[in-house]
This record gives structure tokens, sequence and C-alpha cells, in this order.
């Protein structure tokens, strides 16, 4: 061709995730895994559209999140990308309710955008894996008590090092502050969610600052505070001489949700009740649930959610109470591996196997491969005519742990060499036999 | 609250395709065994950014491509949604050379974006389930014989009706066309490409319209409309008197391919030499492929691609041949959806076992979900507290095969009672026994 062409540097966007194959290996292990509890526990899968009517996703969001939005016209339409998955989800609840069964379970796993500032480790383009189970006008509390199972099932299986999901109560919290004459005051919230990160006496200071009374901040923290075992804590919550409905509420709803997380099998050493979580201001109406890896606090949250009132007030008057949590992928998959913290799961390989013709025996190789791709083997045949040197080499590239060598010999006497790439160990035998131990049965 | 709420009426765009959930756990069903296909012949995910820098993305496209692409301006980035799989691989690829080995045999399953005309059937957000194998400067066409295999282990797995792929060869038609003196007449190609739709006689007027002789036209029709088995259509190429290199090493490389193919284990039955197949007028230069089911043609090919010479012209200098083919999986699922022939896939249902509470058992109940997750069986628990007749009724809405029921009886002497909806009966036996029922062990 005589067309001179142009070369343009081959780049993506800052804030857009990008993994070569062996980190996209381990991602899709993550996500399928998180994938597979979810599907366990009886979540039906969504797949919502990622562009939806600005007019439509849009309805409740302003300020930050707006900003943040990826919104475009194209034609006439005002279109914009999903920024979470619960939008979409009371969006899809409210058109499609004729046709749910309630309680509805499901999950969704995809992409979602916001256009967040540029900084290391945070992105623009991101992964939510999210659960929500929705009653139409009542949800019984006891779900509330199956999610932290959930939670414990993905991060186990995950083979992540000591987790510990923290549970807390919206109810018991107002209720508290109702008591002390302190409800209304979003700041009291805002300044315990600091807690964590601050220390408690900034947090007094803060306390201070907006107005409340040294008094009413020493009884706070003596709640807040609170420490012991989960079953001390109920203990504690009941015998504090609190005289309103809204905390007797919570604490009943606590007490009761955790005894169902032990029954739904949670070990003890993965929850604990603690009464400094917060989770947002408005949208959590009971339970609230945060997951921490215990020696990488640093990391944050790596799993929350909790109860609301009313999922779709913007797209019905039908009132949809839930109960739900996110793991947001990307960023979790990001820091753990920074944290040197995904262990195993880095040994993921997806092939077992390598056919390596020498000679004229492509079509034995091809053979050879259905067979053990039928009994569910990952093969590869190396199909390039080059050294054999090359292609062993291709294999220790890939990980791939067995060879087949196939020569005119092994042609003739319908056999295969094996050869063990990880023992060096290499041995004829028939099909069959090499299959057998290839599967190890 | 007194602040009266917006109602917005949920919708979603036109062209978005969106799924209830017996027919998302349809599509799911058919995207995880297109990917454990795909994985299956080692083939690497890969997961680019849906939206990539529009210097880069639109490199090369121009006209009605562009014109469909979603496009636009982020604070001061130019954006382009991705409207296919191949310009991301081919960027990709150039992008991370170093760190590939090749061959390189990546998948990806992923939505694409193009704001087509609204029309049924048509989408503007749809997946595509692609593979390619992309070799550095070389890649040995007996690559291009193992694409049938893969195309035939996904239909055969999806259970749909008769399929058949069928297969030409770029250069053995060019080469014809050489030796006819027909050489860069793109109007050709294009004709035959609609053989199918408009007939021999339409195609046969199309090319004298376009100034080809009348007994061009008689020796190009000799070829095409070959018919016969296989090898009776390779005979024919081998035995035609055309002295042409090109078409001489068309013909070698479909016989070596057919050869192969059948080593691979694809059945005659399903695979066709087809000399009326295009596939587009630039990209392809070897193999080609598309695949139709015989008994309904008019849903056109449900997977097509080919060999091409170069992936990443626009990205880099260095040469990178590939074979690959993709599956356009909305579309397909919206064709078999309106052809009545999803067939036995949708049966699929995901939660096998719904555990019922009668009176006070909650504590149990959650007790023997655990048991039977902690064995894979995908339970879920009716939590919320109604009459018994409800809590069937939910199962046989989901159309799940069996309950758990636990009454005070039940939790006394450390039992179940067992119901199998399809049949009626109900049993009691140990949790043990009911497991071993369940998963048929």
């Amino acid at each position: 061709m005589t067309e001179k062409k142009m070369i343009v540097k081959p780049s993506t966007l800052p804030g857009f995730m990008e993994l070569l194959p062996a980190e996209q290996i381990v991602f899709n292990h993550m996500r399928d895994t998180i994938r597979s509890v979810y599907e366990r526990y009886g979540f039906i899968p969504l797949d919502t559209p990622v562009i939806e009517k600005s007019d439509v996703l849009l309805v409740k969001s302003g300020g930050e999140t707006e900003k943040q939005v990826y919104r475009f016209m194209k034609g006439d339409s005002d279109l914009a990308m999903r920024f979470d998955l619960t939008v979409p989800l009371a969006r899809y609840v409210a058109q499609h309710m004729a046709d749910l069964t309630f309680p509805f379970r499901r999950y969704q796993i995809g992409k979602v955008y916001r256009g967040e500032k540029n900084q290391k480790g945070r992105f623009r383009e991101f992964y939510q894996c999210d659960i929500d189970i929705i009653g139409r006008n009542h949800l019984d509390v006891v779900n509330d008590a199956e999610i932290p199972a959930i939670i414990n099932d993905v991060f186990t299986q995950l083979g992540l090092p000591d987790f510990i999901i923290r549970i807390n109560n919206r109810k018991l919290m107002n209720g508290l502050f109702q008591h002390f004459g302190l409800a209304g005051r979003p700041e009291i919230l805002k300044a315990i969610d600091k807690l964590e990160k601050i220390g408690p006496d900034k947090t007094r200071k803060e306390l201070m600052e907006a107005g409340i009374q040294e008094d009413s901040i020493d009884a706070i923290f003596r709640f807040i505070q609170l420490k012991g075992s989960n079953d001390e804590i109920l203990d504690g919550l009941k015998q504090a001489a609190i005289d309103n409905e809204l905390y007797q509420t919570g604490v009943e709803e606590l007490t009761r949700v955790t005894r169902l997380i032990r029954a739904f099998g949670v070990p003890e050493a993965h929850f604990a009740l603690d009464l400094t979580i917060v989770r947002g201001l408005d949208y959590y109406t009971g339970t609230v649930y945060e997951t921490l890896l215990k020696n990488y606090p640093e990391i944050g949250s790596i799993c929350s959610g909790g109860r609301y009132d009313n999922l779709a007030e913007h797209y019905t008057k039908e009132k949809l109470p839930g109960v739900g949590i996110s793991i947001g992928l990307t960023r979790l998959f990001y820091q753990l591996n920074e944290a040197g913290l995904l262990g195993e799961m880095k040994e993921q390989v997806l092939t077992q196997l390598l056919v390596v013709p020498i000679g004229d025996t492509l079509e034995t190789c091809a053979k050879v491969a259905r067979r053990f791709r039928d009994a569910n083997v990952i093969t590869e045949v190396f199909l390039e005519d080059t050294k054999i040197a090359k292609k062993m080499n291709y294999a220790n590239k890939q990980g791939i742990p067995w060879v087949v060598i196939i020569g005119d010999e092994e042609v003739q006497d319908g056999l295969v060499a094996l050869k063990d790439l990880e023992t060096g160990d290499q041995e004829r035998m028939s099909w069959e036999e090499a299959l057998k131990k290839i599967t190890g049965s």
C-alpha cells in the first residue's frame, strides 16, 4: 500500500483500570467468587443498562454526585452513565414491580462511573458488587441477619486475612440521641463517624464546638465506647436506663439479628457490635454494616451497607424497604494488590495443559486436545512451527503445569509423553492415563 | 416528612435491553457457556475500559461507524465509548506488547455501544463475545482450524438446533478474481455477499450492471455455486485450471484447515466450505467464517470472523496477524427468544431449595441453610412471617424445585420435612438424607 498510516500512541485514560493477563485472572477469580456466594444465597442476577435517561437516573442526586456524573447529549437525548447500582435497582423495581416476586433478592455486578478527582487508588470506572433484599411494604428484620453470613462467606472464600464485620443499628443511635435531647443534630453522627480516624479527643472537641454539653458528650461516649464480647455489649445496652422507644426497638433488633447471625454460621470472631459505625447520614434506618481487615484498618471498609426504609420513593408511591451491601471490587483489588494481600489467589492459572507437537503430528495433537477438552481440562495446542525449546518456554511463561509431547513415535504407539513442569518428570503413557494424572482422578 | 417528593416515571432508553429475572438467568447461562468454552481452549480474559480517549479509539474509523459512536467531553477530555472489542484489543496488544506472551490468545465478553437507528431487534448497548489469537509477525494458518471447533462447542453446548459453520478463504477468492482479470473490483464481492439474500438472478444482474462480462460472470458462478461434500468441493477447486499463485495458496490453506478441523473434533455435518461467504470487504485476508441456524436463515450469521493480516497498524509498526470470531450475544438472545428457540435453557433456575419455617424455628432453619450452602446447594430461607400458603407460593412462582419445611416437631426430632414440588411428595428425614436427595448423590 502507498497510503502512509498514522500511528497513535496507544494509551488509556487515567482512573480507568486495565490489567495485564495474570492480574486479570486474579481479578476475575475474585469477581467469580463473589458472584458464586451471592448466587448460593438465592440472589437473582440483574444487568441494567450502563446508560440511562438523565432525568430518570439523576432524579434524587445533587451536589457532589451530580458533578461527577458522566452526562452527555446524543442527538436529542440527555444521557447519564450510572454512578452506582442502587439507583438503577430502585428504577428497575419500580418499573417492573408487577413482574417481580417479593421479597425480591437481586445481585448485580457491574461497572459504574464517577468523574472523581484524579489520584492514586481512585477510579473513575469501577466494579460494584451489590446484593439487596427488597420487600413490598414490609421486610422482616431477620433479613438483616443473613447479610453478615454472606459477607463472611465471601471473604472467607477469598482467603483474606482476619476480617471483621462491624454492626450497629441506627434506631438505637437515634433513640439514644432523642433520649439526650440531641435529636436532629446530624453533626453528632458526623463526628462519631470520624472517631476512628481522628481519635476520641478530637471527636470530643468537634462535639463541643458544635455546642453539645459536656455531660451529654460523656453520656454518648459511655455508649459508643462500650467494649467487650457481643453478648457483653448487648447486656450493657439492655442495662442502660434509656427510656426511649426507638432505642428499645434498636436494642431488640440488634439482639435478634445477633442471635440469627450465629445461626447462619458466622463465627463470633468475624462480627462485632460496634456503636461507632454510622455509614452515611440519611439513607440507612436500621442495621448498618462495615467490614475491616483487622491488621489493615488503613484500607477502610471493604464491604458496607445496611437497612433502608424506602428504596424507590422517587419512582413509585409503593413503600419498598430493603437491606443490602456493596463491595467496591476495583478498589478492593487495587488495595489488596498494593498491600501484597492477594496471596494464594495469585497462583491462579487457567490453562492446565499444553499439547506440543514434534514433527508433523498436529492431527493427533488436535485429537488429544479434543479428548482432554471433553473432560473439561483447559487445553491449548502449540500451533506455531518453531523449536521445541520455544514451545516449552511458552508453557513456562504462562505457568501451565502440564505438557503433553507428541512425536512420530507417540503417534505410532498411541501414547503421549506427559511432562510435569513443576517436577520436570516426563513419562510415556496412554491418553487416558495422562488424563487421570492431570485431573487427579 | 413534609417535603413533597417528585415522582418520575421509571423507564429505560430505547435500544437498551433490560431483562426480567427469568430471562436474565437464561441470558447469563448463555454468557457463562460461551465463556467456559472460550476458557477451555486456553483463552485469557481481558477487560478493557468501556470509555477510551477519542483520538485513540477512533483513529481508524470514519463514516457510518463514527456517526454511531457515543462521544462526549468530560472536562477537557474528549471521550468515546467502545463500539466493538477489536479496536480496544489492538490498542491493548500494542500498548502492553512487552508484557504479553505470543501467540496471544484472549477472549473478552463485554458491552459495546452504537447509536444505531431505533428499530426492533437493533440494540444500542449489546454484548460482544470475542476470541482472537494474535501472532507477533507470524501466525500459522493451522490456528484457523481451531476456531470452528470453538464455534462448534459453543453452539452444541447451548443446545441450539442444527447449525452450520460456513467457511471460505479470501486468498482463494482474490486469486480467482485476479485470474479472471477482475482484481480490485470490490463490487464483485459486494454482489456475491448479497447472493443468499437476493438470489442468483439479481446477483448476476448486479454484476452485469457493474460492467462485468457475461463469460466472467459464468466462470465466477461455476465456482461460487460448487456444491457437494467438503471433500468434493476441495477436489473441484483443485481440479479447476486456475493458474494463479494466490488461488493455489488459498486452496492449500483451505485443504489444510479442513483436515485439521476434523481432527479438532468438528462433525462433518457442522461445517461446510462455501465460496459465497465474504464477510466484509477489507479486513479479512484468509479464512473467513460465518455460522447459520439451518432452519432459520433469516436470523443471519450468529457467529462470524476470520483471519486478518495486521491487527494494530494504527498503534504500532509491529505486524500482528490474527484470527478471531465474535458472537453478538444480545442480538442472538433476542432472536432466539423471538423465534422460540431458547428451548431447555428456559428451564434454568438458580435456587434449588427453599427452607420454610413454621412457627418460631428460624434459628434451626438458618442452621439447615448453612449446612446446605456449605454443600453448594443454592438455598434460600423464607424469612417473612406470613402464612404457609404464601411461602409455598413463593417457591412455586420462582420455580424452586425443593422445599424443606421445619416446624417445632422437626426441631425436636432433628429432622426436616422435604417436599418435592414437582411430584408433591413430602417426607420426613434427617438433614443429611435430605441433602443426598437434593444433590442426587
